[in-house]
């Protein structure tokens, strides 16, 4: 049975953004547009919606395709809304961008789309701001990719952010020494996703392991320390996935250290993302008060080769509306920008009113014509609702002078 | 049956923005936030898809809802992708913002989305910037609408656009007169819409009308002339809504004459827009070289009273893709952002580099770090492919000069 709908809601897991929070989304948009852009990362934009088909790649194991918006074009093709922006950019760059020299420094803000109605409140509409550095295998590569995250979210004047780093293979390497079935290997990622530590414990406990294997895989979601500490329980725990795995660590943590951000990172060796396409380094930053990462990336080595165009690639993604609620808890989302000037508009007076308007916005001012033939202290205060500094008649007399809001007091001086 | 698909292509209908054409996007979106932001305009951002309910209020009877591209929650209602921005702002003006002082005076840049399979070539994802003026029924709110049109247009470099203003009472009011069965009506306005002369001509003949009436309407959709010859042609023609229409387009051409856009804009009193929700002035714009209008709008009194807020209402949206193109055409598209420096990465000295590529970005510069250890002439025409001016060592010799591309020199002499 379908559920009544009323026009003037929005669906679940979707949101309106009012002017104050679509002011400070732009801001933090153009700060962190100016940052990657500074470090050689041009923007592309790709459809809102792709084939399913294009979506699904390389999601592997911990792709969920329930979680997808799926339409369908005229000719019964599946389309899909994207659950990610890194998959998209995949498909550009192995195709329209194969060409061009490599690597290839890309960078997207848009949202992307996942049904989850099964945790209440969840997002299902989710603003993204990243990048993709595709054609580099190197651990300069993924040092470049972290350190760039670091620097995008000093930018946006985010403060005590931490950076935990874990890597795919080191995962992968321990599973098969653990030699756990494909069905618990999967349950347990999953708990892994989830930093669901009780519902790990009972899939370890229930897996039949040898003490020494299930206490190996408890040590990973359990481990705290430094690159010493993780080759002293790791090291000779393993095969060569895992050897490999931790020298590359070593490796990306001493570049993090030399340039200077090394106190920002921490290890996280128990870190699974959500999304099944990584082979290398993967990371995740937290925000002080903001309980889900501003940021998750990692590496992906395999996905461009689904679109015909095998390169190595790393890549981030910072989750926006996670720091802006974190830049809100530390007072810095910033000011709505206001109203600078309202012009007073009698009857009769429209067009000399709107010549005056005109002649204040060529000086720099944000300026409103009040349209609904306002006076006195109603005028008065429809500019204060504004945040506006002053309201003038159409001939350029200043009718009230208004106490601003915060800080625009020094941008006002120079109105006459 | 199912057409088969390739992951590697995109639907019909949306494209992909390779780097130029994003930077070319975001240029143009950020000088048209700043002039709405200047005559006091506010952001906001709706969902990407909001209940089929919400899209199809006021769409009267133009609107097509077999264009729409349509889904489910898992709840069975029908979500649809908007298909225009200006009916999910009336949902959010007659709701979430219901309080507010009026006029409300908002703005958006946002996709929209219509599946248009119909005509070959026709875009499916439509971006567009706007404004809403809402809680304004005067002809004054008319004019600073068609003004800040015109105002946005010439910020973005747009040379030689011209807007056509209609009514859509005066349309309305001929059409009454004229008394056509409603199922004509409705092909002569689809005819209108599609500016199709030979249709609308077809369907006059075919309506069995007598001569006087039949030549009305063809005056309508044939009327070129000031507002002079519009008083002549159709003042005595009909009934009050005629005459009040063309009384609300002297006042508008008043004002707009005054404030000094006159020269920007005519009559076009034919013009029916393809959306059923218009009730008072209705205006495109065109460029120069470019078919279809860059900005489209008018008035819509009766749209928030579908969603519980009844407000005089007037706006308009901007065809971004199509300004571009009109843009490129004049040669003001504008460049693509370049790499300033390329820093060299022998073998052994990627910490080091990464240090220099942060001091010269602390200097205000672009750099990329080359991760694939090139040297040399490769280096070089690495270099070159990015555009960047030179090429330096981690320690902060100059490696190459380059020749630079169009006009980064300037930004470029402060480099040691």
């Amino acid at each position: 049975m379908t559920t009544p709908v009323n026009r003037t809601q929005i669906p679940e897991g979707v949101r309106d953004r009012l002017p104050r929070e679509a002011a400070r989304m732009r801001r933090l948009c153009g700060q962190l547009e100016a940052v990657f852009r500074s470090w050689g990362y041009q923007e592309v934009v790709t459809p809102g919606f792709e084939f399913l088909e294009t979506v699904t790649a390389g999601a592997g194991t911990l792709g969920r395709r329930e979680d997808l918006y799926q339409f369908f074009d005229r000719k019964g093709r599946t389309l899909a809304l994207r659950p990610d922006m890194t998959t998209p950019i995949a498909r550009l760059a192995a195709t329209k961008l194969s060409g061009e020299s490599l690597p290839l420094r890309l960078c997207y803000f848009a949202p992307v789309y996942r049904h989850r109605d099964r945790k209440a409140g969840s997002a299902s509409e989710i603003w993204q701001g990243g990048i993709e550095l595709i054609g580099a295998a190197s651990a300069a590569a993924d040092a470049e990719v972290i350190a760039l995250a670091c620097a995008a979210l000093s930018a946006a004047g985010l403060e005590g952010f931490k950076i935990g780093l874990g890597h795919a293979e080191l995962v992968e390497g321990l599973f098969a020494e653990a030699g756990v079935t494909p069905e618990v290997e999967a349950e347990l990622k999953e708990a892994m996703v989830a930093r669901d530590l009780v519902a790990f414990e009972k899939g370890v406990s229930g897996a039949g392991l040898a003490p020494e294997k299930a206490e190996l895989l408890l040590s990973l979601v359990h481990f705290h320390g430094g690159y010493q500490e993780a080759l002293d329980r790791f090291a000779g725990a393993g095969n060569g996935r895992v050897a490999r795995a931790l020298e590359r660590l070593g490796e990306i943590l001493h570049l993090l250290e030399v340039i200077g951000v090394a106190d920002r990172v921490s290890l996280d060796l128990g870190l699974v993302r959500n999304l099944g396409y990584y082979t290398g380094v993967v990371f995740e930053g937290y925000a002080p008060g903001v309980g889900s990462p501003v940021v998750g990336g990692g590496r992906y080595d395999n996905l461009l080769a689904d679109f015909g165009g095998d390169r190595p690639a790393v890549g981030f993604a910072l989750e926006l509306d996670r720091m802006l609620a974190a830049l809100e808890r530390q007072g810095r989302a910033g000011d709505e920008p206001g109203v600078d000037v309202v012009v007073e508009c009698p009857p009769g007076r429209t067009a000399e009113a709107m010549q005056r308007a005109r002649q204040l916005r060529q000086q720099g001012l944000t300026v409103v014509v009040d349209l609904l033939g306002r006076s006195g202290v109603e005028l008065a205060a429809y500019g204060r609702s504004l945040g506006a500094g002053r309201v003038v008649s159409p001939d350029g007399a200043v009718v009230s002078e208004l106490p601003l809001r915060r800080s625009r007091s020094a941008e006002l001086t120079s109105i006459h």
